[in-house]
């Protein structure tokens, strides 16, 4: 694996377990996580981070690596660039485990949040009226949408610190978590889909939440929130009917939208909401 | 008790089991229900609904009738004009059972949720850092904070209706939910309150959400947000160090100017955020 050796003063401020690592180490490309890798938008993450001018390294996660079978492809094409490790974010020990198998790269530039549900076939569904929302689907929606990616990013917050000061193209290591247009209060005028909005709208309240706290501390990260248009994914398939075809993305188009926002990301983006095309969203 | 008769073309809308209630009774002066009525803004909002004018049936709910003292005191005073019910937003039956009860009003005219969490000392603290975020406490203030409400809501929904066909000295059902300005993401200077933040900004989406669903059909009911200011109660009473005198509302000052916004409220406030001094919040 190739690295640059690399010192920096506000390194001091990284967690001693980390400080080694981080004193010494500089991938080239950088260290990126795609959280929620297995298919759709996050498996299309990985797919594009690895193929753009053979450099960095991706550490992709999903619920069951051995049978997320086009990353194990991904996995024989890319060997060393490329590590799948197995992570449910409604079990935080999942998490710790991926978090410290990722402290061995020392640092990470970018933590993208793809994993997300919107419906489960008998499980969760998503609400045409108030009279059909059920406590246990709001429970499950919040748990996966809203809290899943927090606990990611409390957990893999030192790794980003360190990514941030080592600096790649990038001026600060990136958090994407992808929300979605329908988690927008303001922009809310057709209803329904309770349980997915409500958890959207979690989800971009908490990303602001902990994007004011790293600006307060001047950590090198900027976190944003990307809506990446209706995508073709198995997520949106069930809910395509009424969408016309020039509305609908192929995930190649979207994904490639938002490593462009992603790349271009500056510190003044820090705690915002981004559609695919970079308009602003109101919350 | 006395009513009025009082019938209505539109009443053949209304689900069958109600219709015989809702053909022959207008309650004078309203019915209103309080959910969270035990202690603080709650029990406030039922002692000034008695209060007015000598006029209005009040349902007061709280977890543990037995235990809530202040209430039982208000019962004393105010004997049938005040009904007494155990409701838990956590316990889904306990909102069916006092739906089944408040169905021999027939009607709601106001339904108030200003149940709400915080802290609960050694369960819940409010977070000062993304490093203190626990799963459990974003969970719980989730149940309580918005999908309680909600819960309540979608079990009154057909009787509103009823007390918003039947009207009263507004032209509309009037629906309440007690939010915070710090559920306001755009407002979101300060950071930290993870769990709490979170749950009332998932509330606003929700009202936001079902208030829609109203709208779109004519359901003669507004649903609104409000901010009651930070006001002397216990669930302030811990974080009220940093907090100017002039800053911290009495509840009856409070209470006082929330019932001026839902007394004047119209159908054109549904799914609006409102402060106590009437001045829309930003989602
Ligand atoms: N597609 C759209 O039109 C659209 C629009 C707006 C926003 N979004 C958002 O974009 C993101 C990606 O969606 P998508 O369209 O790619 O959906 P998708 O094809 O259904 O993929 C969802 C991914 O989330 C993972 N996941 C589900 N539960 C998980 C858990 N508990 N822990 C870890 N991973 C979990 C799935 O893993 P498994 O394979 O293990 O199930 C899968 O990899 C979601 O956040 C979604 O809300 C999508
Ligand atoms: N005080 C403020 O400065 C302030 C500011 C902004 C917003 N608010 C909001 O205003 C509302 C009222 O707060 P408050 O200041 O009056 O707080 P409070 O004095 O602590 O009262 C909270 C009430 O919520 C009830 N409650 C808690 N969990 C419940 C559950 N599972 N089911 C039913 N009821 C439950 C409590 O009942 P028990 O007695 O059984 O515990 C109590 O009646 C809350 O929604 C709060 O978020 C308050």
């Amino acid at each position: 694996m190739r690295f640059f050796l690399h010192t920096h003063p506000q390194l001091m401020a990284i967690p001693m377990r980390l400080q080694s690592f981080a004193s010494a180490q500089k991938w080239e490309g950088g260290v990126s996580m795609v959280q929620g890798a297995s298919r759709g938008i996050g498996l299309e993450f990985v797919k594009q981070l690895l193929e753009k001018n053979g450099k960095g390294h991706v550490i992709a996660t999903c619920r069951n690596p051995t049978k997320a079978t086009a990353l194990l492809e991904l996995k024989n094409q890319f060997a060393e660039r490329l590590n799948v490790l197995p992570l449910d974010v409604t079990v935080e020990s999942t998490i710790e485990s991926a978090r410290s198998i990722t402290e061995r790269y020392g640092s990470l530039n970018l933590l993208i949040n793809a994993s997300g549900i919107l419906s489960i076939p008998s499980v969760l569904q998503p609400e045409t009226t108030l009279s059909k929302v059920q406590k246990s689907s709001m429970m499950l929606a919040y748990e996966v949408n809203a809290v899943g990616p927090i606990l990611v990013i409390k957990h893999m917050w030192p790794l980003l610190k360190v990514g941030g000061l080592l600096g790649t193209d990038r001026d600060v290591a990136v958090v994407a978590n992808i929300s979605a247009r329908v988690g927008s209060i303001g922009d809310n005028r057709l209803g329904g889909w309770h349980s997915y909005r409500s958890s959207k709208a979690a989800l971009n309240q908490l990303t602001k939440t902990i994007s004011v706290e790293f600006a307060r501390k001047k950590d090198p990260i900027a976190c944003i929130l990307l809506h990446p248009g209706t995508v073709d994914t198995d997520l949106s398939r069930p809910f395509q009917r009424n969408v016309p075809a020039e509305r609908l993305f192929a995930k190649e188009f979207s994904v490639q939208k938002l490593l462009n926002i992603i790349n271009n990301a500056k510190q003044r983006d820090n705690g915002k909401f981004f559609a695919w095309d970079g308009q602003e969203i109101p919350w």
